[in-house]
């Protein structure tokens, strides 16, 4: 959750006006063509399936980025509302094709070597998501040093690492991946996090796969924070999955879903005028009244979430093992995702 | 969390109006003032102390009772903002308040027995409130047992239980709790309880210590449910901290804050009339459409609960020996509260 | 652990001898007849499988019970060393073995009602069991209340408890079941205990199931404690995994087997006989000052033992769903095995 | 926890002979000077305190360093049996002397950086002390570049990281702290560990404080994975608590107690000659004979290790965050101990 990563932390520039926050491209693009019907620059396409929906979203310009306010580069939405259900069949079919979509991705060699890390605090239930994923990978890095003739055919070198949050360790996450990078020297880092989305709809049942890495306060600068391949070097693959809605999501829709039936219940005759006379900067400063005194502190979550974690990290960290091992059977996963 | 006390277990009966849900009798009493100035039958006197408040609401008839949905009886709230910054002596000192007032509330014998009883799901992390509480505990009753003569003076016969949550059991807390009861023989109860605030000032900021015992859906009848003296045949005494808010209140708030905004923005001749056309049942159909798909389920919670359960736990336990064994010292507590 | 079920309750009369402790009626069975060959009263068969190998040992008489120390009744093992490599498949097949060998041990009608008992403390890693098979289970009792529609046929009314320990509760576990007995009404007990194994080679590899319920210190008395028929009234089915071995079963096997080497490296000639010196006590005494400060409070376990409770729990709360509700396939029982 | 550090990785050498594990350098002196009296190149100084002893041990020469199996340097050892009993103004106490201790061996200037390195795996209770102390250190590397204001005088530097352990992360903790350290560059690193011992006596009971860093295996080789001067070119101090025993000291202990009761009780004619008999070899054959099939996987740890392991997780890192601080009061440390 890059925007609020650490609950002691509040050093982020306090926006001036409120736009709801999403990390899903997907969502992004759906607002930003609300805003601007003619947006270029990105492309989209979907595909249904029986139990769920892929869409791609490839940001192809600079324009585009800016309107979404996320890097150029693929975005792959799985979404799938069923996964709340814990049908385990379902979520081996979304294991496997979370690999396929991955393997598309990765784009190395058969024998290259892959750092996967595992964003977000472990102590925060909805935030833990990175670590728990990390925790069942099956890793292979020291196994290749240490009993290299246990390893089959098609299998990777596989490392992982969960380099905790800013208000624990004190330290930026890029430079801890940045250290543990020169000295592991991968060929490509794979960044698990968990996600806010503007949707509650979205909440555990989407994942997303980026080739952008990841990009905090993305369009604003602060490049520091980012794990990319500008930063890192080599090439970053992002995975997450939503786990929260921020308050002020709700805050806001709630009051938009208001105006827009007064809107519609009074004669169109200019007074609706009255509904539009909010400026961004005073619908903010009324979603943080709302808010107050616990503000970007809060977020919703339903209450199954410790359940629904723990489920989704088993699908993300198989399909990971798939995608990362190609000599791995689905059979193989079972054993070797922890 | 009495009405939603379990997240897989949806058989609360819908409502058709949006009335926000508060546990706290200091809310409800000021949510039905509001709503009726000249209210009756309820006493309430505040104390301001240095670091905090003490709040103390009488509902004294049932006309009372009626209006604020909680029975007749003394609902005493702490309130200790300070508390969320983790001070250990601010901690202490509102240990020792919660004792006193606890020990007014007590009407046993010196050596009578006390049955605490730890209300709800210990896995997710909001509800886990009671559940922590009664691990901390100085459980004495096996002592007496079998060796009595290591406790010393002013210690009580004290036991405890987390009986766990429907979902999780497939029975009624409150039958469990019977079935202990009859074979326990306490001569008090005193349940611990995860509650819903109305307002986020309150969350994990909060003590409630009520002589009413736990009336889930109190006024609506569903009597089977409840911990008091009705059903128990003993007294009862709820302690209970707000550790969310329902998403359905922010919902509402916002909403009522941008109505609020519109008709002060508006000349007041009549046009605010627009502003008053929403049923409530209107507006909880306008809520409901913002919480899908996740509706009822959905918590608001401070990003650092897992850390202010854990605090909170302590220092709720801590009170609870000290008001259980009257000779027990402050420093005996900082050694026996786990 | 029935002997020791509490880190802080130091109750249990202290042996003067030393006898390995076992909850194993195989393991105890095999002492037996080491110590006299002629033991009468007690039948064992084995019937090996591919992959493990159930034993049943029926202990019929009176004195075939004190030999071993476990009361007359049917102990059903199965050993499954390969269930330590985490196999799905494998899990699968014990989970339905399991669920086969307790629907033949279950004598309740079809529509007969069944309440779990989570035995142990939920806090102790290797205690655990109990409490994580009863989370795991599908309880039934409140849909069978609250929306009797929803349940298919096949499916018994199931609810569930975890008493905690008498160290954390102050109550005895059997006055808690009882008094939950009494008011749920069940027709059948099942009761889930993590259990202290004589042989290290069974810790985590072996299941068993016994028609006596949970006798802690069988023989020796101290019938309150019990969980079977004579205490409860219906019948009592016990299921345990051995998750530890006593620090002393360990200290008393090194020195028998150092004593065994000594005998065997001396000529038979009568200077054997200083190895048989040692009194009963003598060697208990020995094992105490190796095992001093902390003695009966020592556990020997895996260092693995976090995932392999969470293994072994699922595995058994497989099985349980599945005996438990005839009509639930083992794909249901994937989706309702939390 | 050196040796092991982890349950998934089977890769030191096994050794051909046994000799008891110890990581605490006072049991190591012991041992060795029961071997070797005349033992030179190692001083050794006890103070005795009214709660706790500490005690010196200064390895001077090369030679001290080979016979106790631990790098040339400092090691302090705090006793202190009372701790188990979480006597909160002991453990107040120990903190204090922890602190002072560790100041007198931290060598960098009042505005020095510090990096703490919290080893060990957090999902197996005994090995856990590491990342707990971790996450309960007041950090403020990021507070100095976010608002420096909000720091007062006489606070350093300090940033913490937990790595994880080879088996999981797949790469050496030493390559990661490594990375780390090329980034973050502080002046001195602090490694908190927990340890194995060689007695009961310690476990949960001691804290050890070296100045030579971690050094598995040391003596042996494997220079690649110390944490020392040496691999990360600034001092570095070591915390350590043993949390538990291995398996094959019990044994050892109890073949070794055994052996010394026959000699005792055998006229000392020659005849005790068989008991001398037993080449290590062999001794270590039986040893591993008695703990098939789990061997050296095996640990013995107190039931109350949960317990333990927190408290003194609280003890250390109180200590730690009042040595890094020396602006730092005990009140403070209460309130920023998390």
């Amino acid at each position: 959750m890059s925007r609020t990563d650490d609950p002691r932390e509040p050093f982020e520039a306090v926006p001036q006006t409120f736009s709801p926050r999403t990390d899903l491209a997907v969502e992004a693009h759906e607002l930003a063509r609300a805003a601007a019907p003619n947006l270029r620059g990105i492309d989209e396409s979907v595909e249904e399936l029986e139990n769920f929906r892929i869409t791609r979203v490839h940001v192809r310009t600079v324009e585009g980025a800016r309107a979404i306010g996320k890097p150029p580069g693929t975005y792959i939405t799985l979404d799938v509302p069923g996964i709340r259900r814990r049908d385990p069949a379902l979520q081996d079919e979304v294991a496997a094709h979370l690999a396929k979509e991955l393997q598309q991705l990765i784009d190395i060699p058969e024998d290259g070597s892959v750092l996967v890390v595992g964003l977000g605090n472990s102590h925060v239930t909805p935030d833990a998501l990175g670590p728990l994923v990390m925790n069942r990978l099956f890793v292979t890095r020291h196994l290749f040093h240490y009993m290299p003739e246990a390893i089959g055919e098609g299998y990777r070198t596989v490392s992982g690492v969960a380099p905790g949050v800013l208000g624990i360790t004190g330290i930026e996450t890029s430079e801890i991946v940045q250290g543990i990078v020169e000295h592991v020297k991968p060929d490509l880092v794979v960044a698990i996090d968990a996600l806010a989305a503007r949707s509650l709809s979205r909440v555990n049942a989407t994942i997303q796969i980026a080739d952008t890495g990841i990009n905090p306060g993305a369009g604003v600068g602060n490049k520091r924070k980012a794990l990319n391949r500008e930063t890192l070097g080599i090439p970053v693959i992002a995975v997450g999955v939503p786990t929260v809605v921020d308050a002020s999501t709700i805050a806001n829709d709630s009051m938009e879903l208001l105006l827009g039936q007064l809107r519609s219940s009074v004669p169109n005759n200019g007074a609706t005028k009255i509904f539009d006379q909010f400026s961004p900067e005073e619908k903010w400063q009324m979603i943080r009244e709302v808010l107050e005194p616990l503000g970007d502190n809060l977020m919703v979550t339903p209450k199954e979430i410790d359940e629904f974690i723990d489920d989704t990290a088993h699908v993300v960290a198989k399909g990971l093992n798939l995608a990362l091992h190609p000599g791995m059977t689905s059979e193989d996963a079972d054993v070797l995702t922890h």
